[in-house]
C-alpha cells in the first residue's frame, strides 16, 4: 500500500452480532434464562446467546468496508450453516 | 400475576452487549484478528470479542425493563469486574 493510500484511508469502528438462527438450539442461552429465573426475574421469556465483536478496520469508504466485513463474516467470523449475523459501520472517532 | 396485570404488559426485545473492558486482556478478540489476516484481511487493526444476548422480556414499561435488566446484568449477564454492558429495549415485533 502507498503512502498516498494510507493517507486516504480513515478508520472504521464495525460492530459485528452474531446469533444462531431460530431453529438451532440455544443451551448456553436456556442456561441464562435458567439462571435469570432462579434470581426471580419471572418476566424473561427466552434468551439467546450470540458473540458480539468489534473491529477497527482501514478503508477508503463505508461501502468498501462493508463488503469487505461481509466476507469476514461469511468465512470466519460467523458459521453460516447455523448462525446468522448482521453488522454496524460507522467511522470511529478519533478518542 | 393477575389477569389484569398481564393484559397491561407488554413483551420488550432486549439486546445486551457485553464486552471486555479496555485494559483487559483478550485472547479471543486477538486470535480473530490473527484469523483475519492469515485471510487476507490486513486493514484490521483490532478485533474485541465479546457476548451478545437477545431477551424476550414481559414489562409494563421501557423505564421498568430498562431498570430490571440494569440489575439483570450486574448479576448475572456481565462480570463487572472485566467486563462493560450496554443494551437497548424496544417493543417487541408481532412476528
Amino acid at each position: 500500500m502507498s503512502a498516498t493510500d494510507q493517507k486516504t484511508d480513515q478508520i472504521w469502528l464495525v460492530e459485528v452480532f452474531v446469533s444462531l438462527k431460530p431453529a438451532v438450539n440455544d443451551p448456553q442461552g436456556l442456561a441464562i434464562a435458567d439462571g435469570l429465573h432462579m434470581l426471580g426475574y419471572d418476566e424473561v421469556q427466552d434468551v439467546r446467546a450470540g458473540k458480539y465483536m468489534q473491529l477497527h478496520v482501514a478503508g477508503a469508504d463505508k461501502a468498501s468496508v462493508e463488503s469487505r466485513v461481509s466476507e469476514m463474516c461469511e468465512k470466519l467470523l460467523a458459521n453460516t450453516v447455523i448462525e446468522s449475523y448482521r453488522f454496524d459501520v460507522r467511522q470511529a472517532q478519533s478518542e
